[in-house]
């Protein structure tokens, strides 16, 4: 192991200067963006930097310019599901290439659970990065308390409810996408559509029930049943749905993995999918909508797009942060509802 | 958007001090463990703290204390591959458990490409971690290098080529395991075993084809084909054989998905395994080795442990540099190499 002691063998700013025959005065400017040096002694400099692989003390440096180059990511949801759920990986692929573009290091802070989230506190207030980006948080989570504790500039994925009025989110259209879907059942003459809703402690989960309530105000609530966002969820509720009503002729799944637990367990049931069924999935999530059997029609939001735009919120407030401050026009939050479009399919 | 100015609003020490009627070096104390500060006094400091969600200036005192209860994992591959690929999930996960088990954060940075490895570099330098797990290095990666430049302790996940001799790492018994799998298929009578091996430019797939070589010294250089750890390569390798090698009756994949890719062309081309053509994989990755078709019989690694045993000989490390520093022979480097075992399933 490179041990700890091996810190000593890092070159120094001593030995860049020596080695490029200049005053440690001279590298430190080179080092600090080479205000007043002359180009032939910074090339000297810059040539013993690049022979030596010096790496200036960044955490030094950093205490004084304040700035990391770096952005955390936050995801309310132990590690096994995030590397579970495609939806994360294509949110975090948005995150990824928009950071990168902008030469901003993605820091994925990776949890097991909710008692974590004091030592992700502690990284956070600690200042290894400039801002933060979170999703997934759920109603009871501490963790919009603890980000804002670390006053972090932050951007939400997805709506949070009620605790952080001032921190702007990006999320897509829930309700409006989920009265699409129902709407669409009800198009196809279907007459007992029922609902397997998401984890109702999510905003996301919440606005979708909304936009099928829109729809059918009157819907009883036996058509209702919860699932979790996971095709495991979407099994157990298409089951319950089926015991308590067995002339169920559509439903509208919360998202896509969801759906495609319904159609599993509807195929076992010998139910014809759309003939008997009509099924509406939530996502277009990539492979999942077009591999299920049948195809899923769906609605889709963009969600590397929803992650681009939550790593652009956030560097435009860092910049803005550094140039603007004092403009509180300028710089007021500004959250992004992206739109969503039906995907007609086989399954509805 | 919580503003960067916004830092004005963290409470201070200051302000600790004030709500706790005490003086600033004594919360300081507090804060730093407390030695020498009546307990009584200490009470109030730490009601104070709880009371205004003060936060200590971690940045400055991480620059004292030389710790950060953080460990960087990277991954020398696109942050697409690593969420495409079970393997990164299942090793993370192992990772990500020891981390959590010594309250230690797990800090995951992505790339999409080698032009991000030099910002890397600058972050792992930049006094934000206590050490790295490095994996899934190529042989002309940089980023051996720039991890060392670094200077952090660093324990790497499979076996580095030469670049890194002093460097701790877990890796599993490839080569042992690779003449296992060809063994296996030389005692079902097959007579013509071909080789699909992984990406030559990393140690794990060299080890498994001289594996392959050991058993079968003399086997054609056309039953080696060349994949790259995808499906989508095992495809193509698979192709390639069929084409030049019709006779081929057994097949030694370099991993599991390409075997699970192998698998689907051998049924488009009708043959049937393993009664025409057996087939045996390298990882035993869930959920991949069970849900091919037929199930897949393969040698395996336990991938969640080695990420485990990584993340412990790092920590073991650091303790040391701390404790023992200056007992060459207790903080002497050391590495892991794990078994594996063929586990049968009908693909062979």
């Amino acid at each position: 192991m490179t041990e700890p002691s091996s810190a000593a063998h890092r070159p120094t700013l001593e030995a860049v200067a020596d080695r490029a025959g200049v005053s440690r005065a001279t590298v430190s400017r080179v080092v600090n963006g080479g205000a007043g040096v002359r180009s032939s002694l910074a090339e000297k400099v810059l040539r013993a930097v690049d022979e030596l692989g010096y790496v200036p003390n960044q955490a030094a440096r950093s205490l004084v310019t304040r700035r990391h180059d770096a952005v955390a990511v936050v995801i309310a949801e132990p590690e096994t599901r995030v590397f579970t759920d495609p939806f994360f990986a294509q949110q975090l692929r948005g995150i990824s290439k928009e950071l990168t573009a902008h030469d901003s290091q993605l820091v994925l802070l990776l949890v097991e659970g909710r008692g974590d989230y004091a030592r992700v506190g502690r990284y956070l207030a600690g200042g290894h990065v400039d801002g933060a980006l979170v999703f997934s948080v759920h109603l009871d989570d501490e963790l919009p308390d603890i980000v804002r504790r670390s006053a972090l500039p932050t951007v939400f994925g997805g709506r949070p409810d009620g605790g952080a009025p001032h921190t702007p989110y990006v999320d897509c259209d829930n309700r409006g996408g989920a009265r699409e879907a129902v709407r669409h059942l009800r198009s196809l003459g279907r007459e007992r559509i029922a609902h397997i809703a998401g984890p109702l402690d999510q905003t996301s989960a919440m606005d979708r029930l909304d936009g099928y309530r829109d729809v059918l105000p009157d819907a009883e609530p036996e058509l209702i049943a919860r699932g979790d966002f996971t095709p495991a969820g979407g099994e157990r509720a298409m089951r319950e749905l089926l015991d308590r009503c067995p002339d169920v002729d559509g439903v509208f799944a919360a998202n896509d993995l969801t759906a495609a637990g319904a159609l599993r367990v509807l195929g076992e049931a010998g139910r014809r999918v759309p003939e008997d069924v009509a099924v509406v999935g939530f996502d277009d999530m990539e492979p999942v909508a077009e591999q299920t059997s049948p195809p899923l029609t769906t609605v889709r939001q963009d969600i590397e797009e929803m992650g681009r735009l939550m790593a652009r919120l956030l560097l435009r407030g860092l910049e803005r942060g550094g140039a603007l401050a004092g403009d509180p026009l300028d710089t007021a939050p500004s959250s992004v509802i992206t739109p969503t479009a039906l995907v007609r399919r086989a399954s509805a």
